[in-house]
């Protein structure tokens, strides 16, 4: 196959969303919005080996990519509305490049995204996707924003991708509980759901809010250094599943779900008069939303100790060429 | 140097522009545009040692992967007004991330376009640009809106980068005017000039237009397959620059004028009727805009010979996985 087929491949699966005026196929894409709103682009890139193990599976690979900048778009409160995508492939082998379109394309559509472009290119394996949402002007949600004061948030739970990591090679016991419990955790890895409809429900309720992808301490520093506040985090309020429960003991529980990224939940902060409408979201959401600490003045992420001593967290989240 | 501390240096070098409701920093950026405006949104990737030799300077493999993308935003008629990059790199070494971006982010504020965000990873060496531009609501430049009977014009010269790539390695004489002439190729194939104010210029005057980053042969016989037409070229009346006459005899030169590719020149067709404001246009850009060939019922690129017969041309240009 070649690029022009392979493009040609891409173009016919996709259908072009609201907005499109002129989609896959020219130099660029021609895109209209209603005026009112504004435009929220994320960009973000998954490399083989890096992001993902060599082994993974193609349409692994290809849900996985959209659903790390759907994620950052929800973190925003914004609707998702176009992408495209520059896909860097050793070679085209079609038993592998389906697949992995496949798994793109239907997440995109299960969100209303529509690919619009983009570019491919021979090279070692890596998908660079940017996406474009789109919120009411002035109703992003931002890090900077947050609030002394404010409840900090998490939404699902924490710490089952690190410990789908933790756990690849280790060998599966015949317990038929186990099993489940580590299949869960090897979805969470592999298909994150990126938190779009309650970064949406957010708008207007929450204050500031960042995904989860290089654990929740990092990410929650975040909002911290651009808000201008400490958080205080009571570890033993942060929200563990049954799978991480069943398999992992403390204390490499608790590090999951400090420490561990993937999961691309969503961490936000929330005044405490505005608390109470958090329930219809989370049964409107089907997901639990729970309270894991506070905000105030200061600086850093202090973790509440049994003692009631706080401790500044000094271990970030998964770095880069750290 | 770990990976917020490039971002923080990137973050630090950029200045927003107009529109910019929120630069680089969050899980996205924010942007707005003046309503009656279309965005137009390209991606470009380039991967070390496909796209440039490995031992390319890192100040021009900076300026390129924008350059690029602006030649496509340029095709389109759109002025450039944002930017995504990802760029991943084996380490991060500031002798080489400083002079990418520094020349990266000059060429973007000499075109007004604002960096809002993107991503940094650790892998094999490349960047892939997201560029966002606006034009008045139905003015761009597309590709399937040839008309039988159009004018093919091409900025410009053709053939430098694909000359200049020929005679790496092959020894520069002592002749001055040879070395000016190899200078000026390479020149022309490490900081190629994306014709962003040609592009819009053309605006309303043009009916199909593409930027000539594949070979003119092949990324003509795009626009004749979008807009359903056949184009017939006269190869005596591909505008060739002086260096390129200096140094590369025929018929090594023709088939670089025909085929080269990476010239980033913009491949225009108006009708007759317009041709005549073309000359204000090439004067205000200080730019040749030759006219080639034109536009006819039927398929494909052909090449008018001397005898007057027309050969169907075949050969295309740089394919990726061919």
């Amino acid at each position: 196959m070649r690029e022009f087929d392979l493009i040609a491949r891409i173009r016919a699966r996709v259908r072009d969303g609201e907005g499109v005026v002129l989609g896959i196929g020219d130099d660029a894409a021609i895109l209209t919005i209603d005026p009112g709103e504004q435009w929220v682009v994320s960009t973000d890139t998954l490399v083989s080996g890096v992001h993902f193990p060599l082994d993974t599976r193609p349409a692994d690979v290809g849900y996985k990519a959209l659903a790390v900048n759907l994620s950052d778009l929800a973190a925003m409160g914004a609707k998702p509305r176009f992408a495209t995508l520059a896909l860097s492939l050793p070679s085209v082998d079609s038993g592998f490049v389906e697949p992995l379109l496949e798994a793109l394309i239907a997440l995109g559509e299960a969100h209303g995204i529509s690919l619009v472009g983009g570019d491919t290119t021979r090279g070692p394996l890596s998908l660079t996707i940017t996406a474009i949402g789109s919120v009411p002007a002035g109703s992003a949600l931002r890090r900077d924003c947050a609030q002394a004061g404010d409840a900090v948030y998490v939404s699902g739970a924490l710490g089952d991708a690190a410990a789908a990591l933790a756990l690849r090679g280790v060998a599966i016991g015949a317990d038929p509980a186990e099993k489940l419990a580590r299949e869960r955790l090897a979805q969470r890895l592999a298909r994150p759901t990126p938190r779009v409809a309650l970064g949406q429900a957010l708008r207007g309720i929450a204050h500031a809010c960042i995904d989860v992808s290089d654990g929740l301490t990092a990410d929650l520093s975040h909002i911290c250094v651009a808000s201008g506040l400490a958080a205080v985090i009571d570890p033993l309020l942060l929200p563990a599943s049954r799978a991480l429960s069943t398999l992992v003991p403390d204390p490499d529980r608790r590090l999951q779900l400090q420490l561990g990224g993937d999961d691309y939940e969503l961490c936000f902060t929330i005044a405490p008069e505005h608390e109470s409408q958090l329930t219809s979201v989370a049964s409107d959401q089907h997901l639990p939303l729970t309270r894991i600490g506070t905000l105030g003045p200061g600086s850093g992420v202090h973790l509440l100790g049994a003692d009631g001593r706080l401790t500044l967290c000094t271990r970030g989240g998964y770095q880069h060429f750290a």
